[in-house]
């Protein structure tokens, strides 16, 4: 992690920011999915909520569990527990000097398999899809973490 | 993105950090809610808590659900999902030299916003007070992430 | 936060780096730990995940709870919670200019005891021990976040 401060202005870093943003706003994309299904199909996890569709007497029956909401819910939760370490295990392997195709490269697998992840659990594909998907975007997280282990290693 | 290594220095970035940090301490707040909540009216979600408040026989009971532990819960999840992106773009947002006097309306909006969806979500205010305030931060984010993309793009 | 630039080439960014890359993976063992328990005692949450370990019928009854299971994806959620603040305020926290050794004490408090409350937790230890660690963890980013607001603060 020598001449960090070059690294800063550098494309690699350019690219992370390209890349970590876009696979955040994926991941806010998912509380948008989750509403239009609460939405829709009228369940909800909070009695107040229910005054968005109806304002008759039954509304204690809209808060209610449903498969395909919590389905959404597994993904992003799925997306929590992965992209958070994507990006901050990047933003630290940014600053560790690697070549703008090694770090292209690791971005692109994980933001790629991040959105092919999301298309196979919402749609339930048959597995592996999602197990495979899922491993390769772990795979690019930890070969980053790699390098910053033994590139910056201070304990 | 140019001359980046001088915007870690500029009143934007302290601006961030301030803002970063008092807004991530509110999140952390929420663990201590739902653990006074559940302190105070005796539920749990592991066996092994019953302890801190009875030790007799009949200590399995309080390992159960209750509607406002769950609220608490589900803020604190609200929380996680919209917290952690503005950290990340609003960080990568402070780095592509930003007016301080468009930074901090974007900082003082999203995190306004989140203290205010907070005391709507935990009094259960009618809807749809918590909708917009969540819309808000929302936006907040959407547009420093608009202006990263726009400024850093390299894919 | 004067003279921040100096601060990113620093041996307390170094340790930082180190810290938090192992304790993100920490975090994200917790996902390989759920899906062991759940191939292992064939308990899943989604029906196209069943087809791993059995083709017969009577895949739907395999989507169930498990307390064991739940156990570990609540240590995981605790981990969400408790080390993304950490990651965050910790990156301010190195760009303050702290002594190496002061902050190494924060960095070395909050990851070891993450490891030993993820311990305490996984066996069911008896409690105050997990309230216990969480609590020196919550602290060790408490004082963090003083020192953030103390030097950087800008409203």
């Amino acid at each position: 992690m020598v001449e960090i401060v070059h690294m800063i202005d550098s494309e690699v870093f350019l690219a992370f920011s390209t890349y970590a943003t876009i696979v955040i706003l994926k991941m806010m994309l998912m509380s948008l999915v989750t509403s239009y299904y609460r939405l829709t199909k009228q369940v909800f996890a909070n009695i107040e909520d229910t005054t968005l569709v109806k304002s008759t007497e039954d509304r204690k029956k809209l808060v209610r569990f449903d498969p395909d909401v919590e389905r959404v819910r597994r993904c992003h939760q799925n997306d929590l527990e992965n992209i958070v370490p994507f990006v901050v295990i990047g933003l630290l392997y940014s600053l560790t000097g690697p070549d703008l195709s090694s770090a292209l490269l690791h971005f692109r697998v994980f933001v790629g398999s991040r959105f092919i992840h999301t298309v196979t659990y919402l749609m339930a594909l048959p597995q592996p899809s999602r197990g495979l998907f899922f491993g390769v975007g772990l795979c690019a997280t930890m070969s980053m973490a790699y390098r910053v282990l033994t590139t910056a290693l201070f304990l």
